[in-house]
């Protein structure tokens, strides 16, 4: 038995989101189709996490197992021709049996996109979140940093959530405006459910200047999610990259590099 | 009378091209009827410039004359609740009546987009030209230098185009990698059929490796089409900014501002 790993990106408009669902074309649908094609045998893949209808992601790692025998080169190229334009497979590679995609994952990267402008973009519109009323860029980073370090993220924390715990280790948040876009970078050991969106509504709120930086605290403080802002819409949420430990030989972003030198996924 | 200029972007790839063609959507079309609704008399509009099937725009400007007074927002606003959401209306401006799209042009830049790496983008995919070869962007941005100033394009010219001559008078060629794209920005007073596209083929063919840098100085010196490489794809190409004479006070691009002080169509 082999453990393979495979790290994709997808545009997620047109997908009911990562899980499988009866009757819904979902990522994990499509891949476990066009993988079990290659191998010519059932493939079961577990991702480093899932994400919401809409959501796209620019780098998601999964692994599976399978006693087939293939290169990495027929895993990545060989997956790519079964599967719709939408999702690619970018690479591939054997892994130590104790590889876990999603437990083995110490820190999570999401962007988020606003392009805020009067019009919406002809180009553009289905990989940004689209916002017409202005928003104050160093406003909404200066309400970001109550966010750092380990909190109870209950305020940001969707009804549904089935994660035992509400407490989550935030690495950094940064906000910052490039032209006419808002681009948001957030990483944390994980996230709750809606965390990310819940996240970037608030801190719209305070970029309208509807609310003063520091209300973030009191929201956060506050651990009530009717406090905090709206949801933020899903068609500007990227799952930008996961962070393993060395060991594993998985390429991560550079961005990974600002992260504590030693963390844990108990941090 | 009022001449009205609008500044629009679009998504050329579900289109037949810029320019009016029985039976076919074109981007000309879309407009000429969204902005007769909202005139409610029939309005024809002028372009700068023609854009092939394919071909997206950042920033096309157009003109057209009609007796209805609106206000800008209107024009803007209105116009875009009947154009798809791949065509936006940006801004409008009421002009002074010597004002011309296409002959008041003093210069052009166009943009060409090319994603160089080993899978294309499930995200990007509509919007570069994917080339999975690896490019020396160093080497084709030695070679585009030998194109700068005024020459006879006709090596780079399509047999079709209609221009009365083939000499031109190119501002600036700029190639750049950004991670896994390359980039190329090109300036011209004006440009012949495909200039744009087959002068991005050539550079392709260096940055593979298969010819030297100064063969595109032996290409534009033999005036002869079949010399030169192939027309590269229209999805990576963009219409990027149109530059205007600055009594007009339309919007530029910053990057004409490394256009020669003085300069006039006629260069």
């Amino acid at each position: 038995m082999q453990r393979i790993s495979l790290t994709i990106e997808y545009d997620g408009t047109n997908f009911a989101g990562w899980q499988m669902q009866q009757g819904r074309r979902t990522i994990q649908a499509e891949l476990e189709q066009a993988l079990s094609v290659i191998a010519n045998q059932p493939i079961q893949v577990m991702a480093s996490g899932r994400t919401d209808a809409g959501v796209h992601a620019l780098q998601q790692v999964l692994h599976f197992d399978t006693n087939i025998d293939r290169s990495e080169y027929s895993w990545v190229v060989g997956t790519n021709r079964y599967l719709p334009a939408e999702i690619r497979v970018l690479s591939a590679q054997i892994m130590p049996s104790d590889f876990h995609a999603r437990y083995s994952a110490l820190a999570r990267w999401y962007r988020y996109l606003i392009l805020n402008r009067a019009m919406n973009s002809a180009l553009y519109g289905r990989l940004n979140t689209w916002h017409s009323i202005a928003l104050n860029a160093e406003k909404m980073a200066e309400a970001a940093q109550f966010l750092n370090g380990h909190h109870d993220f209950s305020a940001f924390r969707a009804q549904g959530c089935q994660s035992k715990t509400p407490y989550r280790q935030l690495y950094f948040i940064e906000v910052q405006a490039q032209a006419e876009q808002i681009v948001i970078d957030i990483c944390a050991n994980a996230f709750l459910h809606h965390m990310v969106r819940n996240i970037v509504g608030s801190l719209m709120a305070v970029g309208e200047g509807k609310q003063p930086a520091n209300w973030i605290q009191q929201v956060l403080l506050s651990k009530d999610r009717t406090q905090a802002g709206i949801t933020a819409p899903p068609q500007g949420l990227y799952l930008a990259g996961i962070y393993y430990p060395e060991k594993y030989q998985l390429t991560s972003a550079p961005i990974f590099q600002r992260l504590p030198k030693t963390i844990s996924r108990f941090d």
